[in-house]
């Protein structure tokens, strides 16, 4: 009777079959250096962690403010952006009033929608993955108070129109631009616009460039939308170890990050060129660190890969997204190896 | 326009004013020994940073239910038991149904019903902190869906009476006990109610035990009830670090742990039997690592001790608790320096 609600509740699915080649995730493939991780080491070690974090992150939040050219003030930190997504959902507008975002796109939207029991207005895409400006007309007659854009989106890569983004910002529907891929696109991102707008936010977030273990999101805003954000955010959400960690990283790693994202984007250009190669795969284009291949039978092909000890994420279960299979871009071997599997399974 | 809801929204406080001597937080003051801080450190090098933490936090269940003599599937994580309050608060009823908790209390409680738009049905505790029948039945006729009894309680130290808590649970009220202090007392818990009962959950936190640090609170019912929670539980809320540093200090930390708790319940009673000694302050019984006390300006108390270098929590802006100031227990020359600037002030 108390989980009623909850009945037909889908949740968020990831795939966890332990496999040799993990390009399932969209997590960056390379770890991190071990002088790095041995200066990690050792100043975890010295966490008192019998003491609450600094409930402000304030020494994390100045290294972060410097990586994006912000200030401290322009941040608020997350356990994650799956964190932000949930408090932004629960806190923007009345809980009467809906949310809107386009399908397929990341399920945690609708996951926390869901959750908090806000109305959805999901529409669709159209048939490059692109938004419309008459699908989202329709949207807006519905009066949300929130809205979601993933761009880059995730699953299928690519970057939505700029303009018609901030055309839903220009009728006052709080928007939410998720660039959590940004990191991997040439294309212009929504920073400036979020700190000069009141009704816009971007979100970033450190798992796709090699902190995912550490659950660290950002929210960019002009100060005072931050400050109304901050202002209800769990007290000690980012815990002391990831405050540590990602202060570290952030700054004596930065290098190391900019030149794993470079080979990143390096390995996904020769992915795609491949993958357009091989009979009975068709590849969309990508401005993420993932590909997206839509093939005969996506559920069978999912299987055979695990088999041979590759795991991606299958789509199949996304709306619009049938025998859709997501790659996350590897190592240079990793991606090798499921090359030429690949060529041999669809043979 | 779109925070309006928030106009007047009271957020967490704590206090953060660097003091020679922290009393002010509940923690644990002792730190874990060097060889545990050593053993974190390698492990936490080790950690594929890169990739997102076990959804399941399997390993780390599996220690915490031998901890409390459970089974993994009685368990729900959260990012400290905040996280876990404001998750029940979201999903338990319709949105539309009020939570119902006694005051002085736990402030997460009332901000947690704030952020989600919930209505709330105070009740205040008699004159002796206690809950009273008929304030609860009062309570009870406004049809709450949720109840939370911090118990032993924060900020008053003692215990709620357990005919009363189970009273609530057996009208139908999906009732949390949180026993956040629970292991510095010597009363029966709701460990067994909780494992038994379709609408009574029990929370622990590691963050009293000396782990407030890594924000491990642990959510304890019925497998079918922990399995409807965890369904809505941010899929990666534990950060890789936390899974690590916790498993290692409640395994190969157990026994230090124990003492140290042992010493803090040591510690309590001289503090309260001293602090009965010194007149023109009042100090009320405690079950937990912290002690109450009531003087004649708290405010000026409080400022004063600051100037000493020692840092208390001032109560004094909580319903019913004009001039209270509560004391965590500190390590024993703490307490000791903390006594003798007391008398010293009031005198």
């Amino acid at each position: 009777m108390f989980f009623d609600r909850f009945k037909n509740f889908k949740s968020y699915k990831t795939e966890t079959t332990p496999c040799r080649i993990k390009l399932s995730s969209n997590e960056n493939p390379f770890d991190l250096p071990q002088w790095l991780k041995d200066r990690i080491g050792e100043a975890v070690k010295n966490i008192p962690f019998q003491r609450y974090p600094d409930p402000t992150s304030m020494e994390l939040k100045e290294v972060i403010a410097d990586f994006y050219g912000v200030k401290p003030e322009n941040l608020v930190l997350g356990n994650g952006s799956d964190e932000l997504i949930q408090l932004l959902t629960i806190i923007i507008g009345n809980p009467d009033k809906p949310v809107m975002y386009p399908v397929p796109t990341f399920p945690m939207y609708q996951v926390s929608a869901d959750i908090v029991g806000k109305k959805k207005i999901e529409f669709p895409l159209d048939k490059n993955f692109q938004l419309s400006r008459e699908k989202i007309g329709e949207a807006l007659e519905k009066k949300p108070v929130l809205a979601f854009f993933a761009s880059p989106n995730n699953p299928t890569g690519n970057s939505f129109d700029r303009a018609l983004i901030k055309y839903v910002a220009d009728r006052g529907v709080f928007t939410v631009v998720d660039e959590a891929y940004i990191d991997f696109s040439d294309k212009e991102d929504f920073l400036s616009e979020a700190l000069n707008r009141k009704n816009l936010v971007v979100l970033r977030t450190m798992s796709k460039i090699g902190l995912a273990g550490i659950r660290l999101g950002v929210l960019l805003a002009k100060e005072d939308v931050a400050k109304e954000i901050d202002k209800v955010r769990p007290p000690f959400n980012i815990t002391y170890p990831t405050q540590v960690i990602g202060r570290i990283v952030l700054s004596d790693g930065r290098q190391v990050i900019k030149e794993q994202v470079e080979i990143i984007k390096r390995e996904r250009k020769k992915m795609l060129s491949e993958l357009s190669r091989i009979e009975g795969v068709q590849v969309f284009p990508s401005d993420a660190n993932f590909v997206l291949i839509k093939v005969n039978d996506g559920n069978d092909l999912h299987k055979r890969l695990i088999e041979k000890g590759i795991l991606v994420r299958n789509m199949s279960h996304l709306p619009y997204m049938e025998n859709c299979l997501r790659v996350s871009v590897g190592k240079p071997e990793e991606n090798e190896i499921f090359i030429e599997v690949l060529k041999e399974l669809v043979k």
